[in-house]
């Protein structure tokens, strides 16, 4: 780990009795929404982490595939690169942030940032649906961090309940809505009756659903989310194959409107829980009915909700916004938040 | 503070590659349906913390008013005193767990506990919501941890939440359920449309109201948490008085039917945000008609839930069971974990 560097910029005097402001050098890889999001909020906060924990966090790279992208938040100057190892292996790097999504470019960046014992922060639920366990050993042994928040329920802090649940409690099942673009859909299709196809447009239009929208409309995405869930709730790894995966491209408004009548509201339900015979970890995800009095019937458009059974502490329920730059943003300062905490 | 101290009970051998076993005396100050909870969850945990934190957690006694009582769960032979001092005078004792409420002597207790420098556990709104910001000095200048996750809403860790929102964001308002007695009586009035003086009797038989319901029905006990949510929401002390009460009593049949009929079902919600012109904090507890679509109107029953509006991360919700013993002993003991965490 490259330890933490006291900066001489303060006078003795004004040090008196204080504690030496230290430095931590950030990389983010990507700059698309939330990473440019995640710069915003560091600027913004970057007073209040110093006063706070004593440390000024400075981003000392920007890695980017397209220097030429027109984006909506202009470049930093003079931190940008398209070389992946210009940050990798810069000693002066304390933390990756990795945002670049994908599987394979994404996972070699987080191991080499392992390698060169930083911390890592990711939103990878690809990566890390496969390849958790593997991953979170490596940064144990290296005695570095992984911390990934932002890459299940945007903002909602699922895994640290969870994490918390598990030491003073147990955890005996959790069933949730965690894919924010088949929610809003849903939605869509249950306020106005509109047909999938018109749902999917203007799901598009709102910036709720990628170009290609399959990855969320197959319940993969809700699948690797759980994987992530279901080591956090059993510590169980599950890769996507294990996990039985529907989407909702067989959802009609025929079937929406049938449901309504029967007083019920479709939903994308990811759930996972314990056997209680063999110990076995089941997860699955599917479109369940539910009725229009339970909490999820009322979890609508991009939101999330997560709803954890415990032995001792009884039913817990966490909701909020699931997508969105900002949301997505937040947690990965959060987790830079938990990182400062630990250092 | 009494540093942890190692015991030697393992061989060298047993003990070679792993920490030294330490061991965390611990004093429960109430054995009522909250206190025993806690005995029982940390009978039934103590291997797991052995082996996850290296500590061995023992009960180094136990304090009650009344030696006599009859009790569902037994006292634990040679570990009972009804004299506060002997607990609180022996160094020996790590952590006092304050359980017995009432708002003096709690108070004596944790005052004496924090001036031994023994970390503080208690679930005491009443103490909290009058002396919060010097009892979280003193916790300070003794070098010493005060926690009291079990004061607010039970086993849903809002504050902890809360201080984590507050970090990487910024808090603009807050709602919420935070009394389980008074949601049960309204749940019941909603659905069987029973009288407010029924719903009172059936409480009681429920163990969700105490003989005397004052503190409930009042809104006083939503006004105390509330008290605690807003300090850990803005930073800002408010004394009960200076938060405008009121409760369910005037609550009739005929209203909950008025409210019914416009779609509406009657909440008691505790609510505080900050002023945007003066910057100054706004706390209230009061009866609100909410919109049966709205997530508040399917908290049902003795559950609790609290809504908190953020500038970075959107609206976020928490939900659990905010009464009953084990919810509340698994929050002490949650917090006892953030304490062996910590250390």
């Amino acid at each position: 780990m490259n330890t933490i560097t006291a900066i001489s910029s303060q006078t003795k005097s004004a040090n008196r009795g204080m504690p030496a402001l230290k430095k931590l050098r950030v990389a983010l890889f990507g700059f698309g929404v939330v990473g440019s999001g995640v710069w915003n909020i560091l600027e913004h906060k970057r007073a209040e982490f110093r006063k706070r924990f004593g440390v000024d966090i400075e981003v000392g790279g920007i890695c980017v595939k397209n220097l030429e992208k027109e984006r909506s938040v202009a470049l930093p100057a003079g931190l940008v690169t398209n070389n992946i190892a210009d940050l990798t292996q810069d000693n002066s790097i304390d933390v990756v942030i990795e945002l670049i999504g994908g599987r394979y470019e994404a996972l070699d960046i987080i191991e080499s940032a392992l390698e060169g014992r930083k911390h890592v922060i990711t939103a990878n639920k690809l990566v890390l649906s496969h390849e958790l366990p593997r991953l979170r050993t490596r940064a144990d042994r290296q005695g570095v961090n992984l911390f990934y928040s932002a890459s299940v329920c945007g903002s909602v802090p699922v895994l640290r309940a969870l994490d918390e649940l598990l030491i003073g409690d147990e955890i005996l099942s959790l069933r949730g809505i965690v894919n924010g673009s088949t929610n809003y859909i849903l939605t869509l299709m249950d306020d106005g009756l509109v047909s999938y196809s018109d749902a999917i447009v203007q799901a598009k239009e709102k910036g709720f659903l990628e170009a290609d929208p399959t990855l969320d409309v197959s319940g993969q995405d809700a699948g690797q989310k759980l994987s992530v869930l279901t080591y956090h709730a059993f510590r169980k790894h599950l890769l996507p194959s294990e996990i039985i995966t529907n989407g909702i491209e067989a959802i009609t408004s025929e079937k929406v409107q049938a449901a309504k009548e029967a007083g019920k509201v479709l939903k994308l339900i990811a759930s996972a829980s314990r056997d209680r015979k063999t110990g076995e970890i089941l997860a699955s995800v599917g479109v369940e009915a539910l009725d229009k009095t339970h909490l999820f019937a009322h979890t609508r458009d991009e939101f999330n909700a997560l709803e954890i059974q415990t032995r001792h502490a009884g039913p817990q329920l966490l909701y909020g916004k699931g997508a969105g730059s900002l949301p997505t943003a937040s947690a990965v300062v959060s987790d830079l938040v938990e990182l400062l905490r630990e250092l």
